[in-house]
């Protein structure tokens, strides 16, 4: 128990410190690794085993929707880059440059990918012709690169794992529609694999995507009451195709700009499983994305009967994704391992519970014991996995509503972005000077003007003249 | 059937040009597009599929032996691929390197990982201390940069797709042991999978691996009798161990140095899917990897109930990959595109099918139309696509059996070269000089030194000194 207690012990807690107790636990879940490379991580198998089960449920949601996968390269020459004015602006400042190729230097440099729209541009532009050739449901599952000046683990990092869509329509209607079809995905996504509430909206323009019509997103809130960007799905209208000449002739033969989309989910999510569910233990993995979802824990397994008791539990546990830590460490080490590294269910078994015909399951989130007969317990698993991810989702529900607040006078506002850490509710005139000087005053950021709007007054909480519109404000991650 | 005819005629028929032909296919096909960077390629839909069931199967296959994946960064700071000088060697001339990020040039430039021995053996050298941390199993699937001056469709181009498996041991055996197991691991792929049979052996130290002890390959013959390295497994040692200072307590509490092995299989494989089975009117898939493995074409779909009857057929085909062209194109157009994309099997159904309850399945490979009742057909189809599977590897070792010769004399072995494509057994006294005399004289090289030698003369076929070992030789891509 002494070493089990050490484990623990190299955890912040939280309420000493968020940001600690953060990279405590990426570093003790095992889930990433800093690398010899500036602003790079290693993605552990822990960390890599959440992304995997993140990209089968996400790209099978795609799939379902006639989503294809592709492969583009990782290089984009600077002319292409340069081809849409709003989106060089955006994005060269923080791209990495290759000028060199073997022995000799590049006669154009190339900018490794920090997103591929000018890649998706140019391939469109060689291959739809016909309105028979639309749409175009293209994704593809990559690392993109920005040169960040300082870095967290998934939050920020200089090279990141992500994938992004990016589709051709014949009308604005289509490409409209398909941008909130991807937002509502990537929402179901987290709140039913992921157990994150989202709250959906508009960016303003000011945080709209680079050369975007319009940027949609997903916003959650961490425990420490900070914002989250989680997703993004942009709306381009048919300004790269105009940039990039992408043209096809309709019904009636007339040559027509084609509209286009993009979405992408990345790494980042992780960031948002690890800040929702997180506790001073570590990890607490919603169960549907747990790369492991029951370790089966033997007590006093020298005893006779014991691992085999436990490896038969393991057998009967069909369709779960069951481990069995039958290591010579003892078994408070055991129970604090599978504590750190989120497993959602541990099942404990020893020669009392033998003799009773039971074993004990224990719940991650809430530590609850369930003593159970061992003839019920492959139901009971799953009963309680159930229970578990939908309790934990109603617990981010809570958690996030009564950190949402509203604030209707300048003074109200400040008041509550300085005391009280979460979302704030309140009117918008439309202006971006009212943006940046809300920014500068609290470090607040408008996160989305949400499609589930209110009126909660008639006038914009920092100038006071009429309110456009209702914004979630936060500080953000 | 004019527009139908105008696709095929598009394809270079194999005996009039084979490099042309296998361009045509990759283009009509639509596996690849060419992108504007150059030497990199765009996988489109058809092509990455193939290789999103390359990945599935492999992955599953490399997880049942107990590999983890993980995520590298993709770049390589300059001083740590110095660190093992074979390795640095063999890799620094094709390489591209990163010389500005954001807006500032990097103090030490980085290159785009060619693979990733180094920022494995740098991460193991932080992350393992004792016995008990062995082995360590870890597998990336990743794309890698190799700056090519001539580039070609999945078998060479600057940017390609793979995975890399990186392991560390406590012994030279365990090495040994796992480098032949992965070998072994792709060999029992390519021939259950894509209907390859390969040839398993050891390379020459002239064409191993930079920096590996040894290296070992499978070896696929091609339909034009030239070979193609398919997969490669290495075993380092403890070379690069001591090279990044990879040490561990065993067991006595003494320190050791760890043994590591690499393995990569890339997209250069559906390169040798092509060029194995691939005919003049297209691509031919296995059936075990092939993306869409029926395609279900209504015949004259506008008559009453042909469409129905038709969906009604893919309905029913559960666990298969099917998919209903219910275009508006017709009939022959449709064949020809089935055809060209290499989908297996193609499921007829006209008015006189219906009438007579029955419909018609087409193999792709040998063209057999096989009628069968409508209430057999799922059965059927099964049935057929494993008949097809296994003579598709049949005919593929058939053709490789009777393309490789053995030559006892020089002369012999020239002339066979020169005149019967495909491989040449032939012993060999293990002398570089002669490797390189057989290349310059024949462009022939050394393909490997298979694990079922035999022993065609005491004498090597170029020099006549003493032989030590039989060798592949061959022409290769
Ligand atoms: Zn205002
Ligand atoms: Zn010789």
């Amino acid at each position: 128990m002494a070493q089990a207690k050490k484990l623990v012990e190299a955890i912040t807690p939280m309420e000493e410190d968020f940001s600690r107790w953060y990279t405590d636990v990426v570093k003790k879940a095992e889930l990433i690794e800093y690398s010899s490379v500036k602003g790079c991580m290693i993605l552990r198998p822990n960390g890599y085993a959440i992304w995997e089960n993140v990209q089968k449920e996400l790209d099978r949601m795609f799939k379902e929707t006639g989503v294809e996968n592709v492969y583009m390269p990782m290089f984009i020459p600077e002319s292409l880059l340069q081809k849409e004015k709003d989106h060089v602006e955006g994005f060269a400042p923080e791209v990495a440059w290759v000028t060199q190729g073997g022995l000799e230097p590049l006669a154009e440099r190339l900018c490794v990918r920090p997103t591929s729209e000018t890649l998706f541009c140019d391939f469109y532009s060689n291959i739809i012709q016909s309105y028979r050739d639309l749409p175009k449901l293209y994704n593809q599952w990559c690392s993109v690169v920005r040169w960040e000046k300082t870095t967290r683990p998934f939050l920020r990092s200089t090279e990141f794992l992500w994938q992004e869509g990016h589709t051709a329509h014949a009308t604005a209607e289509d490409a409209e529609e398909r941008t909130i079809q991807m937002l509502d995905i990537y929402a179901e996504f987290c709140e039913k694999f992921l157990a994150i509430p989202m709250v959906k909206g508009k960016k303003t323009d000011k945080e709209k995507f680079a050369g975007a019509e319009s940027t949609y997103t997903i916003e959650a809130l961490m425990h420490d009451g900070k914002a989250l960007q989680s997703g993004t799905s942009h709306n381009f209208g048919d300004g790269f195709a105009k940039a990039f000449d992408i043209q096809y002739t309709d019904k009636e033969n007339k040559l027509q700009y084609v509209h286009q989309t993009s979405w992408g989910l990345s790494t980042r999510i992780i960031g948002a499983i690890i800040m929702v569910h997180g506790d001073d233990s570590g990890l607490v993995l919603p169960p549907m994305i747990a790369p492991v979802q029951v370790m089966v824990v033997p007590i006093a397994q020298h005893k006779e009967g014991v691992l085999e008791a436990a490896a038969k539990i393991k057998a009967g546990l069909a369709g779960v994704r069951v481990a069995l830590d039958d290591s010579d460490k003892s078994p408070g080490w055991k129970f604090s391992e599978q504590e750190i590294r989120g497993i959602p269910l541990r099942i404990e078994i020893g020669p009392k519970d033998m003799e009773a015909g039971q074993a004990v399951i224990v719940r991650r989130d809430t530590r609850e014991k369930i003593t159970v007969s061992l003839d019920s317990i492959a139901a009971k698993t799953l009963e309680v996995m159930e229970t578990m991810q939908n309790e934990m989702l109603e617990r981010a529900r809570k958690h996030r509503d009564e950190h949402t607040f509203s604030a209707v006078t300048y003074e109200e506002f400040k008041d509550t972005i300085a005391n009280r850490p979460g979302f704030v509710k309140a009117m918008w005139c439309g202006e971006e000077t009212c943006e940046l000087k809300i920014k500068e005053d609290t470090t607040a950021t408008s996160r989305c003007m949400p499609f589930e709007e209110e009126n909660i007054s008639d006038t914009c909480v920092c100038c006071g003249k009429p309110a456009k519109t209702m914004v979630y404000w936060g500080k953000a991650y």
